[in-house]
């Protein structure tokens, strides 16, 4: 087996538990939250800084990679650890989501699916099978099943027709990891799907941990739901999901929906929220989000979060920020951007220490309370 | 006195000098090349990257800082160091080259120069004393005379009258400096005009020491003359500058042309040539220019200088660089304007060296070689 999670802590208070995942290239401390780096590269940042920051393992996008530079590349180049240089542990999606997120020329066959590049139009083809092997020649440490990501709301029969389907491609997948002796090294998730009904959440996490993955994700979810719905489908699937194997959700990365997901048990998360809102400005900070390009922060010569200790927080002003951003400076990006990502994996480090003492509901209270949720300001994230 | 020069060594072989400049956040050891933070940031470097290559001292723009933040904001900051968290050297321009460069609604009169901005169209107007204002309130260490940057060719009576100007420009804002005490703290250049007339430089030249500035730069070069011009007009200008203090050619940053610079007796040159062609992928290599785009170098897995031993060719293949280029990655510009910045730094680290050990022309015999000067390139940077 590639990976094994060691289970550490059930916090008494709410449920939440902490672990250890073994992988080949390290030891990840969970829950954890995982900085994406689409293109083999996290936007802005080097691999040292985002092991400075505390990152533990990120994530890289198959579809991505498989169109630039081309997984055969990253193969001759050593993988994908070698290329870009990090030597800690990387997850890879299937390449599902983009195919039906960032596609709208496609045709869903039981084999696969045909659709159309994003850069240039031009046709292309996906499989499990086709997955595996991007997948494989990329090598990273944790790899995903290719599935459909279904849209919510949508009907019942379209959910439950995908996710039978999701489940005969998790297998083809696993067939084809198995035999090609990748098993060794990378691990293979399945993917929970289901969309927003409880019982269909249910039959894709039975019908996936009959296969014995080495792990669970859950995916579907944070695609415009609201929150109840999404906290509503965890607590209807994460029951139904082995207590010895790591459980991933996809795609999530607000503050308030990470705590939510590590009450429900969730060890795993990503997200390219907050990368993205740094490039245009936005940070998290203990009080709430900041927009720094806004007028008010022009004179402003105090740090993005006074409560941080980050190297951005340390150094810098918002009124300073403000003008790289305002000039259009590729700094202002960085500073941004290495903030956000130290303000999530901070958070994930102090929700550790919380399960550890038996108190996340406790910390939950307070961490809500100055960043503003549940007042005014209920979808702030 | 706000700056000291100290005399170290005089290269035997070569005429060049070594030296030290003191100034009042720290020593800059000479010749040095300085790189341009534009806007108060060097375009995709911290301020510790800066450090860790070896910059002693960056350049600023008082023409873009006095439109975008403005002055009185960054002396409000607490001055140019502490806005943008730089603690060592600084030197700010006058603002006149970017007035008759970037403008060309421009008027000039005996008082000033009435202009238009290149943001938004705006009327501005620059004299001597508001250049000196905008730069007391940045709080650079070394400053600059506001001075007319005359183009080549240009007619003998318009060259003239232009120096002559510049002259009773310089005296002008000295006056003003010196009856505001920044003199103790702040360092005012003269600039040297004078544009292709090798008699004109030396008036230019002989009315600027006669007023006794802490040290001089010479200006109107490198502003699309053959280089051997250039040399030409440093030969007929260095003579008549004194032995004390520091000389600064303005603008000027290729490998070649700083070596023949420091030849002819330069200590000091900034350029945003090395940073502006990074962002475009051009690379400067011991073997000459590298442009990493090339399709050449696609699954090129070797450094972009197998000389080099700066952060990215220790860790990052050209492959590599070349992907980030082709996906518009930020990491992509902050690996190559490292690299250039290194190699330029660490180019006048060796002329340091060779003039120690009175070998600077033995040295750039062997330099000009590798680089692939003065044969089949004779204009390759």
């Amino acid at each position: 087996m590639a990976i094994r999670y060691e289970h550490i802590h059930t916090c008494k208070q709410s449920g939440a538990r902490l672990g250890r995942l073994h992988t080949p290239h390290g030891v990840i401390e969970t829950p954890i939250f995982m900085p994406v780096g689409t293109l083999a590269t996290v936007k802005t940042m080097t691999p040292e800084e985002l092991a400075d920051i505390g990152s533990q393992i990120i994530l890289s996008n198959t579809y991505h990679l498989w169109l630039r530079p081309g997984n055969e590349l990253v193969k001759e180049a050593g993988g994908l650890h070698k290329f870009m240089n990090w030597d800690k542990p990387i997850l890879t999606d299937s390449g599902g989501f983009q195919v039906f997120s960032l596609q709208n020329m496609r045709t869903i066959e039981e084999e696969g699916v045909h659709f159309r590049s994003h850069l240039d139009g031009s046709k292309l083809f996906l499989s499990p099978e086709k997955s595996m092997k991007i997948q494989h020649d990329l090598g990273a440490d944790i790899i995903m099943s290719f599935d459909e990501c279904a849209p919510i709301p949508a009907t019942r029969d379209y959910v439950k027709n995908s996710l039978e389907r999701t489940t005969r491609w998790a297998e083809r997948g696993l067939e084809y990891h198995t035999k090609s002796g990748k098993d060794k090294t990378q691990a293979l998730f399945g993917i929970v799907q289901g969309g927003e009904y409880p019982d269909l959440r249910k039959q894709s996490a039975k019908e996936l941990t009959s296969l014995d993955f080495p792990g669970y994700s859950i995916g579907g979810l944070s695609v415009g739901e609201p929150k109840p719905l999404m906290y509503e489908m965890l607590e209807e699937t994460v029951p139904y999901l082995p207590e010895s194997k790591p459980r991933y959700l996809m795609g999530v990365g607000s503050p308030d929906a990470l705590i939510e997901g590590v009450i429900r048990g969730i060890d795993m998360f990503d997200c390219v929220l907050p990368t993205r809102i740094a490039r245009n400005g936005t940070c998290m900070t203990s009080n709430g989000r900041l927009v720094v390009k806004n007028k008010k922060y022009e004179r402003d010569f105090t740090p993005l979060d006074p409560n941080c200790d980050c190297y951005t927080c340390k150094n810098y002003t918002r009124a300073y920020i403000r003008h790289l951003f305002k000039s259009n400076e590729i700094l202002g990006a960085r500073l941004t951007t290495y903030h956000n990502l130290y303000f999530l994996l901070n958070l994930m480090e102090d929700v550790r220490k919380a399960i550890l003492n038996d108190s996340l509901l406790d910390f939950k209270e307070v961490f809500f309370e100055a960043y503003g949720l549940n007042k005014e300001n209920p979808k702030n994230f």
